[in-house]
């Protein structure tokens, strides 16, 4: 992609800027701020610049002039570079000088497809794989079984031994060879240190295997749909221009259906206790993983029978919920699962509308509140390969930590709550089209400069939107360090409202709804919960083993932010330790990452098996050192000044009194 | 039981009775004739004896006047001796000197619960077993997986390691475990080298472990109970007072309800090629297994819930209709079974009504035409232990032989028909109440003496009897060599039916049915071409291994032909060779003696295999030496006078040719 050199007066700082990318995109992303509100789709109108120099791509807008337009102004937000430019901010969205010596931030970003970064030495073997078979047609010499002449063949031909054969299969074997004849494609899986031969199709067809891998979250289920019979580490690991790797046809999420009863594991389970309440849910669910294969199978133009295999990860409410398991002892003390390890199980007793011998791979859990989803996240970073200390943060609908390293792994589950995924937040969403995801506020201002997924009018706030906010009214001085408003704050944009002191993002006129963006104290009181709930319990895993956060050689954080995660935001606020920027390292969505290693390597199974073994689940709930911590981080960003020396001097710095 | 010496005259030969037998059933097996045509029912009246001394407990029959009673004249199916007996055998009965020379005919039947004496070295260890286990409820400093907790339990209190769990009795454990007090009983089956848990029941149950074994043959079906919990070496070897060991706790067998879709194998495949055919023979034929296990359960007492195995043998045809597998490629060249090695199938998935836990473990077959009740055969008569050459015969409703010892097995299929089951024979029928299964005729008058099962008036003809009546015509010389009748034989009982030239075994008048009970050249036809193909296939398997009946120590007899097979007999028809009467065994239904060990001894499963695959099939059905063999055969004993001296010689002497 071409890029241009741009200055941004009155800054004077050059940066460069793709040609794909909007002035406003660049802007964010470099830290200049221009007012913004309705999320960088044109529609307030706010985003006004002067190019001073060059060439930009750029319509003119109905509120620029056409005298305006002649002199240079132009909408920052459907402004593309094509030339060197300089581009000069009004003064109504500039901020002082100080703020812009923020440095640009850019996002520590690693997507699933970049494992091969993670993960080492394990091998392209699918768990599921088919082989096209010709036999020799039986004689009176040869007139073994059709099932022996099979497994003869796959010997001797494939040096594929110890291989028995579902029961299902058998009933078509004999007529389908002798139509074919004696051509058929034939799927095996890896089965107790053999195989186990699960379908038989018509003649050629081992280059179409398929497997859906789907992570169960308690708000939305997210799923791959991947190639196996073509892939390899290579491909599994080098991303494409579509930012995908080759051997990721499509990509799918839907919101889980179950969350009409109830938005997190508690009140599921709640509803599980009434009359009829678990097969409700399983139904619920297992109707999501169907619209979420149906549309990664449509996507991809991939036949209903060409997808072998599944892998499914989640917590441990979910996976009981998606087996049909009664969940009650999750949540009664002391906190009980049925079941940790569970067997491939087959898809279509589950109700998934999968081929016959499609078997459902199911993540292991480790505890009630560490599932699959960890698991799945612990083996597709890595850290279980690593010598050095890694501290492992999904923060999610729960908040799950992990620490520990090749030899050892500890893990706690936080009950942060669903804030970063949109829950008990008033205008708060996942991180779909339409979610804030990037905000900036002008200080001087409090104007705020908004960009939301898919550059459409605003609909809600997703975590990364949220973080942002907070940090950014925290930097602003817009609310003090227990979460409360400035309500003399020189702004309309702070106001009362149905749920006490807040803060307007987008007014009605530039959002989706027409209703108001707000963020009120109720949101910051959850928001505060949530982050110190997750910080306690990294302090208190460090704390089990001796250790404190500059022990920690990286941190992995998962979970359903969104892309566009700010690191430095995340640690004013206090809900990522402040620890240089370049040992974190983002990864998106982690049980998905895992749940991918496993379909593309069989092996990778028995490493998730040992990993969930091997980790050592703390019992939070009842322990006092969590509560003093929770307490003690119950604020911006933490009450232990120690521990964030950096962010505390930015916050002086902003008040005014100095370094 | 006491015994009496009984002095039979003329014969003045004395014998040992016991108090139970009937004195007519005492002279059938010494071998004195004493006319009786009705069974040994008193209904023909015909079994005339004087008591000349001692005491006989025996009521007045209405043909015996008073004054005869007075005189000593009883019925000899009535009578049973009290003391020492002189008994006269009258006129009418007598035969001549010559015949009461034969020897007295003890067969050599061993019953299958002798197996100890047959098949060394195995250990009593059920494939399915039940441990009763008592949890440590969970604490919070111990909440593991409920199924963690079990699989602990099982770890360290019972060295049971490896297991997995049933997908669905994980729905039903968390509920259980609590509600009993975590006082819980679990079944256990080996699987491919560890355990799986397949059931859970609450409170301690592990003495309820039973087994239902099933022949599942052309014509019928017969099972076995057993008790899986308390069963040894020991008690499964030892007989009881009722003639079964400890261990088997109920018998039953039923005809297959296939029967009314035909009689052999063939016109079942045949059938099994119509619309909707192959299901309704499944169906058939699982409904006569549910029938036998619901009987079997009935007669011990047996909770359904109770039973955890199930074992199930026949040949290959009903191995295929019993799975609902398609059966046509067995019939047509070149014969090639869907199937040979079934893994265990959930007997529920097959319409069988157990437990949804209760696996069927179906015996290895080895080709189209040598099946699972083969291999449960060779397994159960121990042959594919010893050093030395058996010879094994399977004469049901086809005709399988097993040549071979511990090193090699080779193996063929006669294509017999099923003439000793009662198939192809006007009044045959199988070895049930009312069947004829023992015959003398005296050859001085033609008159037959004849008991049946039951000792009720007749109602057809077993293979046992069939062999009795053949040899006695031929010894008799009612019929030549090449089995047609001597019409001018001085007899009523020799006429001319609708089927040709026949004798008259019992007349309407003494028979069940109010129809005579005859044999017909067209039986003799049929009986001839059967025991001509299973001769003839012995000597194939001989001649392709470089051997003779002279190489073989042990001639091992299983088949339906009811429990009293007269060797002797079998031998002058030519059935059997000329071999010394102690190398034969009679083991009764072999397939039901292989089909039992496999269930107290998982280690038999793996021996189960390994037979089958050492088993080599010879294909007999387009050999020329076959054909060579079955025309040489076709002849009473056979056309090699070298082959049957013996026999050749008592016919001689029959016909007053002399030694």
């Amino acid at each position: 992609m071409a890029g241009h050199k741009v200055k941004f007066l009155p800054s004077d700082r050059v940066f460069v800027v793709d040609e794909a990318e909007t002035l406003l995109e660049a802007a964010m992303k470099l830290g200049v701020h221009i007012n913004a509100s309705c999320g960088g789709n044109s529609a307030c109108g706010k985003c006004r610049i002067k190019i001073v120099e060059g060439d930009a791509e750029s319509p003119r807008h109905p509120t620029i002039s056409e005298v305006d337009y002649d002199n240079g102004y132009r909408l920052a937000c459907t402004s593309r570079p094509r030339s060197d430019l300089v581009v000069e901010i009004p003064l109504e969205s500039q901020v002082d000088k100080a703020s812009l010596k923020r440095k640009p931030h850019r996002p520590h970003i690693l997507a699933a497809s970049d494992i091969g970064e993670l993960v080492k030495g394990w091998t392209a073997e699918p768990a599921v794989f088919k082989v096209y078979l010709e036999l020799p047609p039986p004689s009176i010499e040869d007139n073994i079984a059709d099932v022996e002449r099979i497994k003869r063949a796959l010997r001797i031909d494939h040096t594929i031994d110890d291989v028995s054969v579902a029961f299902g299969v058998l009933k078509k074997m004999s007529s389908l060879l002798r139509d074919e004849d004696w051509k058929v494609t034939v799927t095996l899986i890896h089965f107790r240190g053999g195989y186990r031969l699960v379908s038989i199709e018509p003649g050629k067809r081992h280059r179409e295997n398929y497997s859906a891998v789907i992570d169960i979250g308690t708000t939305t289920l997210c799923g791959q749909l991947l190639d196996l019979a073509n892939c390899s580490v290579a491909k599994v690991t080098e991303k494409t221009a579509n930012g995908r790797d080759v051997c990721t046809l499509a990509e799918s999420s839907d919101y889980n259906s179950q969350i009409s009863y109830g938005e997190d594991v508690i009140s599921r389970i709640m509803y599980a206790r009434k009359k009829g309440g678990l097969k409700r849910l399983q139904d619920a669910v297992i109707a999501t993983v169907n619209s979420v294969i149906r549309e990664l199978l449509d996507i991809a133009h991939v036949d209903d029978g060409s997808l072998s295999h599944l892998v499914l990860a989640g917590n441990t409410t979910m996976t009981h919920l998606a087996l049909g398991l009664d969940p009650r002892h999750i949540m009664l003390a002391p906190y009980t699962p049925t079941v940790t390890f569970v067997e491939p199980v087959r898809a279509a007793a589950l109700g998934i509308h999968v081929g016959d011998h499609v078997y459902a791979y199911v993540f292991p859990c480790v505890a009630s509140y560490v599932g699959g989803d960890i698991v799945a996240g612990v083996l597709g970073s890595g850290i279980f390969q690593r010598e050095k200390i890694t501290l492992f943060m999904d923060i999610g609908t729960n908040g799950e930590i992990v620490l520990g390293n090749k030899d050892w792994l500890v893990c706690a589950s936080c009950s942060a709550g669903p804030a970063f995924e949109g829950g008990g937040i008033g205008s708060g969403m996942r991180a779909d089209r339409g979610a804030i995801e990037q905000v900036r506020i002008n200080p001087a201002t409090y104007e705020p400069m908004v960009l939301t997924v898919g550059r459409v009018k605003p609909l809600g706030i997703c975590g990364s939107g949220l973080i942002d906010i907070v940090a950014e009214m925290l930097l602003a001085g817009l609310i003090d360090q227990n979460g409360k408003l400035r309500r003399d704050a020189p702004t309309k944009r702070i106001r009362k409202g149905d749920n006490g002191c807040e803060y307007v993002i987008s007014y009605g006129a530039e959002t989706q709804t027409g209703r108001d963006i707000v963020i009120s104290e109720v949101d910051l009181d959850n928001l505060i919960r949530t982050k110190a709930a997750v910080y306690a319990g990294c302090r208190v895993l460090l704390d089990q083993v001796g250790l404190t956060f500059d022990d920690v050689e990286r941190v992995v954080i998962a979970g359903g932010f969104g892309h566009y995660i700010d690191l430095e935001r995340a640690r004013t606020i206090g809900l990522l330790p402040e620890l240089p920027l370049n040992r974190f390292l983002f990864v998106g969505n982690g049980s998905l990452l895992g749940a991918r290693l496993l379909s593309f390597s069989e092996g990778l199974m028995t490493e998730a098996e040992r990993i969930a073994r091997m980790m050592t689940n703390i019992e939070l709930s009842n322990s006092p050192k969590f509560m003093d911590e929770f307490v003690a981080a119950s604020f911006l960003p933490h009450t232990d000044s120690r521990a964030f020396p950096g962010v505390l001097r930015e916050l002086k710095k902003g008040r005014g009194e100095g370094v």
